[in-house]
Order: C-alpha cells, then structure tokens, then sequence
C-alpha cells in the first residue's frame, strides 16, 4: 500500500511527492495552515488525494481550535475552508470535499452539537472519504480494466495513481486491474513537464508493482502510436464539466488528438467527485498557471535564458468528442455526454 | 553574428551549445576525430551545421595527414570520411557533405593533382559550402517570411536557427526575414526534450536578436493553438525524402498533427541538401536513439527510478500528408511532393 496520507494522532502524515522517487521523506501537517501548504508546494498532488487532504485539514482545523464552544468556532471554521479552497484552484474535488465538510458542519449546528461532537463527527466525515476513494478506484479499475485490450502498450499521462488518491489509482487504478484480470500491459508513461508526475512518480508505483513501464518524453507519444506500440490511452482528470469536457494535466489535449489521429482510444477515470454538473463546458474551468521556475529550472538548474517569456499552465481542457469512454465508480459513460452525465447524476 | 562554427588557423572554433545559454564557451577541434566528437557529443548540432562541420573535418584530415602523397593520403582519406559519417545517423546533410568532399577528392586524383592542391581544394569546397548554406537561409528565409502572417503567433520546435547552420538558420530563418519584412512576430519556442534545444538555443539566439520569444513545455502546444495564440508552424528538418515525409527533432510528428487538428499552416524550410530523393519514403530513414541519461537526468540530476525502461529517439517522421508546404533555397514546395520534389531535382 502507497501511504499517499495517512491520519495520526499528530495530524495528516503525507509521503513527500517533491522528493519521490529517489527519497521516501515524509512530511507531518499538523494544522490546518500547514495541510495547505502541502497542497500549494504539491508535496501532494491528484485531484482526489487534494480532496481528502483538505478535508482532514478541516478536522484539523476543529481539533486545534481554542475555541470552547461550537458557535465560538464556527466564524474560525469558515476561515479554514476559505484557506483550503484557495490552495488550487482547478481540481473540483477540493471543493467537492470542503462543501461535504461544510454541509457535516452546518446540520451539527442545527442539531446544537457539542465541540467534541463537531471534532469527532468531521474527522469521521473524512475518514469516510478516505475510505470512499480507495473503494472508488477500485470500482472503476474493474469497470476501466474491462476496456483495455487483451494484450498491448497503454500510454499514460502525468500520475493518475495510488499517489494522486488514497490508494490504487484512477487511470492506474484501471491499469492495474487489468493486469489482475491476466491482461498484459506495457505501460508507456509520459514524463509529464514540467513537474514530471510521470517520470518520478508514475514510473516509481507501477515499478513497485512490478507493471512493466518505458518512461518517454511527451513529444515522443506520437511516433510510437505510429509504431502501432500504443493501444490505449487512459488518464485521469481534475474536473470533469456538464458536457464531458476535461480537465487534466497540462498535455492531456495534445495526447488526445494523438489518439484520435492514430485510431487509439482516449479512457478518463475518474470518482464522481471530478464531475461538475455546475460549470457547463470546460471553457468555464479555471487553468491554473504555475510558478515558471516549474520550467525554467531543470533538476534546480537553470536552462532558460534570463528573461524569456515562459507558459506554464498546470492543465488543459480535453473538448468531449476526443473522449472514447468515462470511467466512473457509478459505471462507463459514453458521448453524448451530457446526456449520458445527466443521467448518471440523477439516478445518482 | 551568432558563431554556430568557424575556421581558424588551429582547427574549427565551435560554440559549445550544450552549455548555452548560461555560458557561452567555445570549444577548438584541431584534427578530423575532435571533429567527429564534437558532432557525437552534440557540441555542435542541427543537420546544415552538421553537414559544414563533416566538411571542415574531411579538411582537417587533410590537413593533419603525415601522408606525402596524394596517393598515400587516399585511404586515409577514406577512414576519416567513414569517421565522420559514422557520428550520425539521420540528418542526411551529413552524407551529403562527405561525397561532396568525395568528389572534389575524386577528381583531384583523377586531375594527378598534389596533397597540398588536394588541401587546399578541400578546404576551399568546405569554405564554399559554409558560404552556400548561409545564403540558402538568407533564400529560404524571403520565402518562407513572405507565407507568415501579417501579426500573430508562430510555433518551432527544435532549434532549426543560426546555431544549427552556418549563420541565419532555417526555421528561424524563415521568421527572421518575416520580421525583416515588417512582419509582427511572436514566437513560441517548444523546449523540446529532451535536449532543450528550443529552451536553450532557440530562446537564447531569438532573445539575442529581440524577436519577442515565449518558452513553452512540449506538452502546451495544443492548448495554446485553441486558444487562438498560434497562427503558423515553422519547423527545420534532418532529411526529407522523395515522397515528401519529413524526418525532424522528436515531437515534430505531434506537432505536425496538432497543427492540422486546429487548421493551422504546418510549414518546413530546409536547404536542398537536406532532400534526399534516393530515400523513397519516411520508412527507410533511419532513426537515432540516443543515450538514456538525455531522458532521465534534468540538470544532472537523476528523475526516474532506477531500472524503468527508456525511450530516447532523436526524430521522429512526419507524413508529407501534415506539411503545408516545404521551403527551400530554390523555392517553397507543395503536395503532391512527390512531383514537385522531383521537377525541382531535375530542374536542379
């Protein structure tokens, strides 16, 4: 098991995700503040591990309050979702979780809750969705694991794993239960610039389980499709609009386009907490964009002239006609999409 | 005048670009086997540079012969060719470069000529080709600078600039003269992994000639050409073959198809010697693959795990199908290439 975070006693235990794959360092948040922190410097990173993490920042944050009662805390309480929710601002999970701690928090205070009370009932909260997640991922591995071929080469991009939720993985969670169904799979990782997910952290999960994986860089996607090396592509996502739009790591668009050009199917798997029936189309998601040291510096070493223009927005939006397939832990959804979203969110 | 390389009394003076842009350092190579190390090691890169560079090298080998004859020197004469040819595979102005010393050669002996005329001429035909390819970028770049638009945003992938010629460059050639012409250029440069060049050498040389220049990861391009940032393509090449395929820098096949994904003018310039119409199709073009550290190493740091498979070819092949339209010295091409690549050889 990938301990990606882990409640203690002293707070919310995180594998340090900057550091991986050649040092396994942990990091202690031990308030709310510093769960934020880890979230902004991407010591965590995947929409659904964000999600978890803001939510035991919230526990956190009723377990170090000096406040003494339950309507002394509630202005403080505001202030930590209000922290947390500005840590990132693409991935809707963090607010999918936030907004299920405020709704925990808001029926405690109709119901006239004790502090403990408030403490105990929103830790559990994010334990459920601790434990909801790896449930989740394992669902959509199986539904996901069906789709892929038999035998052959699956690309993937940045890390959609273990890492990027409480455990197994969305886009690595459906690798993985391939593999378990006896399929076998060749994984092709896409380094994933600037911040290389792929390369250290993908590459170093499905090594510890022995999945076979060839790291490339992400300019080399289509010549091996070309090859006919690629027979499917699976990805994760931050958010998932109305119309089956997506939004996922930066060159998740360009692998899209590569797919359909080469006849390759495109997989996006993701929790229904990644859907947001509110934002229509993806042209309505924020992109967030980086610190452009992500680019300029390579292994700390600068490789940019002084002064250059540089890009760096941390994802982009795949339009849903690229999309082959919606992996959810509700089932496999097929364009039309917002159709088929609708649907799926109704008999919810 | 950015010096890509530069015959000197005590040998050939080559910029060392694998450490631009941070520090411009120039390295001597005093025989043909310095030569032939400089081009392995990619100290000097970019298939018209390469090509000059074997010639000078062919040059030196004469030069540094203890033959003292003509024909004492002629099977040396052959095992420095076969060294020079033997750095690189793909970039077909390499090969072109050495027969054209083979010739010159050729006929020295033929003409009964001495080893210091066979000096003197060999060195002159390296001249020769220095100044040719330094005015086919000039040519090809009033071509290729009259198909920009008027204003806007002009993807490269690479550096196909001055520093992979004798001076100007191909690609950003093209987008020199189109700003000579008045035009109103911004240029987005792909770092291209994962040897940078675009990061590194692209940035550095449009900087140095204040052509506004904005530092993208590989992965970005996609997403900046549906947001409408991206107007044109321009791209240098290695080899193109009879048929019109266009071996480049690895991503350049993505590229290619991203650009007709969002209708956008996908454009290569190239000299003539780069046409090798003796090679059918892409198929046949052999492909290097380079050292595993260029993937796995940023910086000199080590990213991956150790032990994941690696994936590192220098190029990639893109079908004639993607390329709107091929500008060389003698004029810019158009499909069907097969036919207008052929009456442009006869018409030589």
């Amino acid at each position: 098991m990938i301990p990606t975070l882990a409640w203690t006693p002293e707070g919310v235990r995180f594998i340090d995700q900057t550091r991986l794959p050649l040092e396994e360092s942990y990091v202690l948040a031990a308030n709310y503040e510093q769960v934020a922190d880890v979230i902004v410097t991407m010591v965590v990173r995947g929409a659904p591990a964000i999600g978890v993490s803001a939510a035991y920042g919230v526990a956190l944050g009723a377990l170090r309050t000096k406040a003494k009662t339950t309507e002394e805390f509630a202005p403080e309480f505001e202030r930590v979702c209000a922290r947390l929710a500005g840590t990132r601002p693409t991935a809707v999970n963090l607010f999918w979780a936030i907004d299920r701690m405020k709704r925990v928090f808001a029926n405690l205070q109709v119901a006239g809750a004790t502090l403990a009370q408030v403490l105990e009932k929103l830790l559990a909260e994010a334990h459920a969705m601790y434990e909801e997640d790896i449930a989740a991922c394992k669902t959509m591995g199986a539904y996901g694991g069906a789709l892929l071929p038999q035998e052959g080469g699956v690309l993937t991009h940045c890390n959609a794993g273990a890492l990027a939720t409480c455990g197994y993985g969305t886009a690595l969670g459906v690798i993985r239960s391939a593999v378990e169904q006896g399929k076998k799979i060749h994984v092709f990782a896409d380094e994933t610039r600037p911040f290389l997910q792929g390369a250290r952290l993908t590459a170093w999960e499905l090594m510890a389980d022995g999945i076979g994986t060839t790291v490339i860089c992400d300019n080399m996607a289509a010549s091996l499709m070309k090859a006919g090396r690629i027979q499917a592509v699976v990805v994760g996502s931050d958010r998932i609009a109305a119309n089956g739009d997506v939004a996922n790591k930066i060159g998740t668009y360009n692998v899209a386009i590569l797919a359909k050009e080469h006849g390759i199917p495109f997989y996006v798997a993701a929790p229904w907490s990644t859907v947001d029936m509110a934002t229509a189309t993806g042209e309505e998601i924020p992109i967030e964009e980086r610190p452009h040291v992500e680019v300029t510096h390579h292994g700390g070493k600068q490789m940019t002239p002084n002064g250059v223009g540089i890009c760096n927005p941390a994802f982009d939006v795949t339009p849903a006609k690229y999309v082959t397939a919606i992996v959810t832990e509700r089932g496999v959804l097929r364009a039309p999409y917002a159709d088929s979203l609708k649907q799926m969110d109704l008999a919810g």
